[in-house]
């Protein structure tokens, strides 16, 4: 008999997996979402094996659910859906921060496996329109298990996370995820906004070079994913970037004070980092 | 007879300009440059019509003289040839900074006419080997005249600046320019050596998504360069560095605070600005 496999929220990334999951082992692949625009548009490309909005209805019987909504998304149907799921069930999530998402897992029962996830892998678009069945093609799969997660599980996700494609599965901690996400992804977006504020900006239209918009590019952000993103991931964020604001006025007092010895010295260090940063290492002479 | 017309420095930009200044008029280019084997590669590789290790032997015949050094080099060939350029010549730089070589350009005769110059082109590179003819298609060619700067050498300047493939001639002034380069192009290179500075960023190597790679790309920068760029628009810099400090601190506040909907109203509005940066503009729709 088939195994069952929800999929909760067909949006880019929820509707990506159901695409690149097709065919993965013995699973029916069940794409959950409340939008009807959403549902017709992945019965039509076989978005998932079958659609539904009747979460209530699937979860009883699903062996596998991904929890593939917006953040508070995920908190918010981990609140209203505690009781719901099938007793052994492995529940997993796609969010981009973990800490958040694994406290609000504490309230499952404790016949309910929860093991933090991020396929490290999207695109500036949003919605199942967008999606596609390459999406995670040699990507991080972090996952985040809980101390009494079953290694069955943790096996499953390792196969899964395989079969669409991504390079490496790596566990890690919810902590140190979140810190990894606060520096190298959300401080490059506050960044971004940050360059926009500029009240010189629209003086420059035409102007910029790559740097700039290379700088910048994803300021055009998704305004409620981000808030939720940066508010449930704070502690991290704000650490990130309050050693962001002392570096940057490190450059800024060696710069006032005229001294072009410490200046060259200190560049000189960053491009140096830099140049280290951007040599083959293992992972990518793969 | 032929005019001369003397390109000082064959690096990167000077001899990219040798070879898309071919064929323009009735001049001869000359290149100077003080490296024996950037004037064997010149010399076999057609950068320029001849070439000379000799600037004193040449500037009292050039009727144009280029003067495409690092910034430092500029100002101290101004120093140094100030008297060695022809009655009536023009003397135009490529300088990314404008108010500091316009200031070493007074030391100039009143004979000499000299008018500050940035064709807005480049690449990571450097060096004789990496120029290339089609450098300046499509970009902008900045000029900084002064009061009195003859209008046939504007003239020649918009003449040459289309025969490179410039696609317009932008007057400016020194102060307007050096503040837009130190806002689209220095404050980025700031932010992005900077960043490099984070203790976490060796531990994030091979998990930094396409924001981060973006936002850093231009760290591994020339030193050298850099420090004379940076020093030489030093109160244009401090004045958009400071302005960026502001905003970045602006939005440590708000998540700080942790006052959700703030935050969102200010993603809001910063992402518009950038949608509207992108929108196709009079100069987009050419």
């Amino acid at each position: 008999m088939k195994q069952t496999m929800a999929i909760i929220g067909l949006g880019l990334i929820g509707g990506s997996l159901a695409l690149a999951l097709k065919g993965f082992e013995d699973f029916e692949i069940v794409g959950v979402d409340v939008s009807q625009p959403t549902l017709r548009y992945a019965a039509e490309h076989g978005v998932g094996d079958r659609v539904t909005e009747r979460a209530e209805q699937v979860l009883p019987q699903a062996d596998v659910v991904v929890l593939a909504l917006h953040p508070q998304g995920i908190l918010d149907f981990l609140a209203r859906y505690r009781d719901s799921f099938k007793s052994g069930a492995l529940v997993w999530d796609v969010c981009g921060v973990k800490t958040a998402v694994m406290e609000a897992a504490e309230a499952l029962p404790e016949t309910v496996d929860f093991i933090g996830c991020h396929p490290m892998a999207g695109t500036e678009f949003s919605g199942v329109e967008h999606a596609f069945a390459e999406m995670f093609r040699d990507s991080h799969f972090l996952i985040v298990p809980r101390e009494n997660s079953r290694p069955e599980h943790v096996a499953l996700l390792e196969r899964l996370a395989r079969h669409i494609g991504c390079k490496d599965v790596c566990p890690t901690t919810a902590q140190a995820h979140d810190a990894l996400i606060a520096y190298t992804s959300q401080m490059m977006h506050v960044i971004a906004v940050a360059v926009c504020d500029d009240p010189e900006l629209f003086d420059c239209r035409g102007y910029e070079g790559s740097s700039f918009r290379g700088c910048t590019r994803v300021a055009a952000l998704d305004v409620g994913l981000w808030t939720q993103l940066f508010s449930l991931n704070r502690p991290a964020l704000l650490t990130a970037l309050d050693r962001l604001l002392g570096n940057l006025q490190a450059y800024r007092d060696v710069l006032a004070s005229g001294d072009a010895a410490s200046l060259a010295e200190k560049l000189s260090r960053s491009a140096a980092r830099k140049r280290q940063m951007d040599l083959p290492g293992p992972d990518l002479l793969e």
